[in-house]
């Protein structure tokens, strides 16, 4: 075992919750539980040990996967899955990040959309990977519950993606969120955490602003992005 | 020259775009910047000699303190300010954190609050370091724009705090966010990243609740405080 690199076919759910949400939600894909020599063996045990048995994943005991993968202290399990590819759903709404280039970002960008019942993220490659298991563990496991797709190009995309509705978020945009009527399917669109999405987006759809004071230059990604998802969504709950 | 620690009286902003801010927005706070070797004698190394120079804030040429303080490259400024303490306005709207954990999601939180005009904090202990240079960096200059106050107890903050309305924001809270009317000021209440806000919240103002699906346990706190002050500040943008 060697530390985790992009181009390997497995990744790592580190913590017990995460491999919980790993065994739940991926079980087709669950190759794995590590379980540390310091492990207690009460009812969280108990109860991962029965799912292993009843999904056939086997569980070894090793403290050498921790050494290697984890630098937190407390980490006593570790879940190792293959990376999967789950095509995105045509009728459903979408959360696009083009060039995204932060894995907790993204990952926290996961347990946003998933919060609010988005269960589809498409990602515009050069992007960073949204297998590593600094992602895995930002998303909260929402990752085993979503079907993430990368594409070479946001016109690859389009192309795959089906008839929707388009809302690029950028800071030259006219339409102020507040405002914004989001009918489904709708693909809500944010670009890179540093340079934000490139002018051609004007063009796309329904560009849309969240406005706010001059006082800062705009907001984290993550904020807008669950912003758009908070408003986009709110109807529904 | 020693390792942050909270006890002193000084804090640090790392890098030039901060240190510009804490120029620019805490003035009389400011009491020295220094410049790396590497830094380039450019344009930006002009206006920051000029700027330290109107202000009387002498420069340091001296590449110790990088080693001390700073883990990135590309640091080549470091701005070193009094930490100040300012009340919060009786009048404005605030966001009040009880027993914030995290310095990175404290300076999120900041950054969000300017950026919606919300430019009162109140921190109820225990608490993070408000001015601990992670919360710093997080905040993007934001806190030195800001009245960020301390207090002992939420009872002390409400003595203090003026007549106004008070929306803590709990998983158990009845009013969905939607559906909320904020009259100001405000104070905008959250809290602690793992546990929320104790029960008793329940008995103060109008607990409110962002309805998200069952899929997450909770949206990441930065997220939670962010959607609140994008829908209680709306209307002024």
């Amino acid at each position: 075992m060697k530390r985790y690199k992009r181009e390997d076919p497995v990744s790592y759910a580190l913590g017990i919750t995460l491999t919980f949400e790993m065994l739940n939600y991926a079980p087709e894909h669950s190759r794995k539980v590590y379980i540390h020599s310091s492990m207690e063996r009460g009812e969280s045990f108990k109860k991962l040990e029965e799912l292993c048995k009843k999904l056939n994943v086997p569980m070894e005991f090793s403290d050498k996967p921790f050494n290697i993968l984890s630098q937190k202290e407390n980490c006593y399990v570790i879940g190792e899955f293959e990376k999967f590819r789950r095509k995105n759903d045509k009728n459903a709404d979408h959360v696009v990040l083009v060039n995204p280039s932060n894995a907790g970002n993204m990952g926290t960008i996961m347990r946003s959309a998933t919060g609010f019942g988005v269960t589809d993220l498409a990602i515009i490659k050069q992007a960073v990977d949204p297998f590593d298991p600094k992602t895995v563990r930002a998303s909260m496991g929402a990752i085993f519950r979503m079907n993430v797709a990368e594409y070479d190009s946001f016109e690859d995309y389009e192309r795959e993606a089906g008839n929707r509705s388009l809302y690029p978020f950028m800071l030259k945009a006219k339409k102020k969120l507040p405002e914004t009527e989001f009918s489904s399917p709708f693909s809500l669109i944010m670009g890179n955490e540093a340079t934000g999405l490139p002018d051609s987006f004007l063009n796309v759809g329904t560009s849309v602003i969240i406005p706010h004071s001059d006082r800062i230059d705009s907001l984290n990604i993550t904020i807008a992005a669950s912003i758009a998802l908070y408003e986009a969504t709110k109807k529904n709950f």
